[in-house]
């Protein structure tokens, strides 16, 4: 098998061999809560880095690397007394005490690995699509790195709902009727999670559907990205305007806000376009036109504005196993790149 | 030996027998500072939520949890960046992003116990009597619960006051004189602590009497509660508004201030009641009319507010006793609800 | 050899031999990643309190602490919620509701080993130089203490940076040139790591050049302890007001900024006093007068302000080996204190 790559910034990075073998072992790790690997990172210690907040994510790789027996710390460089310089060449004269060369210096003695969150600011597009943050960390950090989510892609939740995927369908999510919906929200929402699921069901063989409003599609380059991942997989790719007629047969409804490129960092704008629009959220009259699909949610949701109590408390509602799988993919992830399995 | 409970929300979970059986599990394992059960929890992961700061209780449970083997993951929710909502069928257009209901999924994926610290707000004894936060998780969460204090009970003090109780009275405090007294304070002050250690004096059985003004009784529940658990137990419960008479022939003397139910978001009557009262402090002259009782309480404190540094810091005060025994009671609690022992 | 002190406040606490075996277990301790000790701390639980922000401490305390297979525990009493009184037998009324005495008696009853964090105010000289907080904890706490960073001294900087020494000169750092030069900065800064490595210098015996404006210079106290430590290392110690002058044959160079005694709580005299100041910055050209010495810095480093990229990029520049020798001078430091080497 190739070797593994030394950073995790988006599933594009994984060969399709790759993404399997990684799988497999999420499932392995799973079917046993991963007693056979309880002292696989003893040696190891995790940096985790938040420029932003988190619940599951922070929770899910805390405790899975206790269960793999390493250690992590949690850093939080988005607290206002440590700010990071990222411009190189700099007189570093104002409010920003360590430039992210010195930063990654710094990790590369203490950590084995390094896990950074960096969320896009929603300002502008021109700004956000170059993922500065992560690829400042992937530039200039020489221990391996993971991405719990970056401004453009948040690879471990594509991971985690592709070791899902498999559970759902016995291992052959390929051919499936999977919809990635956008859906109304009260304010911008960034593209990552939505970016990655869609690659990922691309990269699994899926038939994906795309289902938003016009003028509301992901940025172009993901497009082409899918559409490209799709053909190579045997998997289909289509982009629709109307939520109805896209659940119509779908196996599984993945129901997800963002705020589209051509509408980052103009929030009026972008309220005004909602207020144009019919409703757009999950409920069960929707789901109803689906083949008993699978209802998918990466969460947190809120109740009643993206989807109905109805859909998310059903019996086809998945989103505590998605879940759950955060920490099985991510545990998989670890111990992969770590060449430790 | 009946079951454990899957929660623990007061002591009054606790049958006589697996109140006794827990504290004689925190002597042993205090004994030879839990090197027996240095693996119990290797397996194990615990969250540990703050919706409120602590310095004894986290420090006591993180440092704890480490010792049996087990790892623990701080949460706080209470940041402004991560509210929860947890009202039923609310569209959840607001500025709380998740719902209680998925965050209990969620943690359950990942953590084999979650702890919780919930105070009341203090603004409204009707919502505070709810206990509302608590009472959710208690009800959405699939696996075991340990309140580190919510608006009504606080247990972990009062099983750790219980098993400070036993070394003081070589495993009989049945039968002693203790006194549970009020304290006048500069800010609203929660009656948790004050209800879990009336509740857990009346259920070893001791001689309690509550000392304070009149119309700062504790709420009339707890009162009834707190004299079911003595007739259950052999001891006796009394309410006196005279400190001194009150401390009179006492074997134990323990201070803590509350704010009474019908007190609650009226701080400004509240001061001008104090006001209006004498000095409710505990002070030498006020310990040498007891039966040379040791000196209890639950930290922080308040010098010579609460009680004087003459008090505080004489051979009868067992302050660091008791913090010491937050730790052993808590490993005890932990390894018998996650049936290690 | 003479036991390790229980408090580790400054480097003056260590004789010769215990520098050196300390500096020799780091060593030895990296040259196989703390393999041999991975189980040393097992049974051993650390605190690490924050009064003020940290990356490279708490990163290299935590990570240090679990590479010996200990636990630690991070509390950050420098939030708004948790204040402690440090005066004794005052009236606890206003927002302090917990006193030092207790803090230190709680955190005995949980902890093996204490780390403290406590910057200057930098707003009175006669508040800072009393060094009043750590002084506390060195009084009241019953358990090991280590400073990760007091009002006065920097001592876990000071032992990285004699390992640093040790491994940049094969052992023997006694006898070269070494310049501590102050630079310009844009605030005020406290003179802990400035006093701390100008007195390891003197301990390692080396020659140390003191670099800065008249005006400048460190307290009165500190100069004298320096000249003391290098009298008794045969070392020599000067103060130099030029520093192209102070580098010329230099075996190392160290730049740090520092607000002197007399300009303590006096930002806009400083300023003025900076305005009327040359440069006062590192670059290639003052390297150039050195003996191809080599640049150190402690990090976190404003570039272009106090060293040019040129200088802190450049083959010579060792600021990320002093960076990792943080974790293996700590690893070195606690295991001698706890008695596990």
């Amino acid at each position: 098998m190739p070797a593994f790559p030394r950073t995790f910034i988006s599933t594009s990075q994984l060969s399709a061999e790759l993404l399997q073998a990684t799988i497999q072992l999420a499932l392995n790790g799973k079917s046993d809560n991963w007693k056979r690997y309880r002292h696989a990172l003893e040696d190891r210690v995790a940096a985790l880095l938040f420029f932003n907040p988190s619940l599951r994510t922070r929770s899910s790789f805390q405790s899975g690397i206790a269960r793999l027996g390493g250690s992590s710390v949690v850093l939080d460089p988005g607290s206002e007394t440590w700010q990071i310089e990222f411009q190189d060449g700099k007189v570093m004269d104002e409010d920003k005490p360590e430039h992210i060369r010195e930063v990654c210096k710094t990790l590369a003695g203490y950590f084995d690995l390094v896990c950074v969150r960096c969320f896009p600011q929603l300002k502008s597009w021109e700004q956000d699509k170059r993922d500065s943050i992560i690829s400042a960390f992937e530039q200039h950090l020489k221990v391996p790195l993971i991405s719990m989510e970056s401004s453009l892609w948040h690879p471990c939740q594509a991971l985690a709902d592709a070791v899902t995927l498999h559970e759902l369908f016995g291992g052959r999510p390929q051919g499936k009727n999977m919809v990635l919906s956008w859906a109304k929200h009260v304010k911008p929402i960034p593209m990552a999670v939505s970016n990655s699921v869609a690659l990922m069901a691309a990269q699994l063989g899926m038939n994906l559907r795309l289902a938003c409003p016009e003028g509301f599609e992901l940025g172009g380059e993901v497009l082409s990205q899918v559409s490209a991942a799709a053909e190579q997989s045997g998997g289909t790719f289509s982009v629709m305007h109307s939520q109805p007629e896209a659940i119509k047969g779908a196996d599984v409804v993945y129901v997800k806000s963002w705020t589209p490129p051509a509408l980052v960092g103009k929030p009026s704008e972008e309220r005004r376009r909602w207020d144009d629009l019919p409703a757009w959220m999950i409920d069960e009259k929707l789901m109803a036109r689906s083949a008993n699909a699978y209802f998918m949610d990466c969460l947190p949701e809120r109740r009643n504005l993206i989807v109905t109590d109805g859909v998310i408390d059903s019996t086809r509602s998945v989103v505590e196993q998605q879940a759950a799988n955060r920490m099985h993919a991510q545990n998989a992830l670890m111990l992969r790149m770590l060449g430790v399995a």
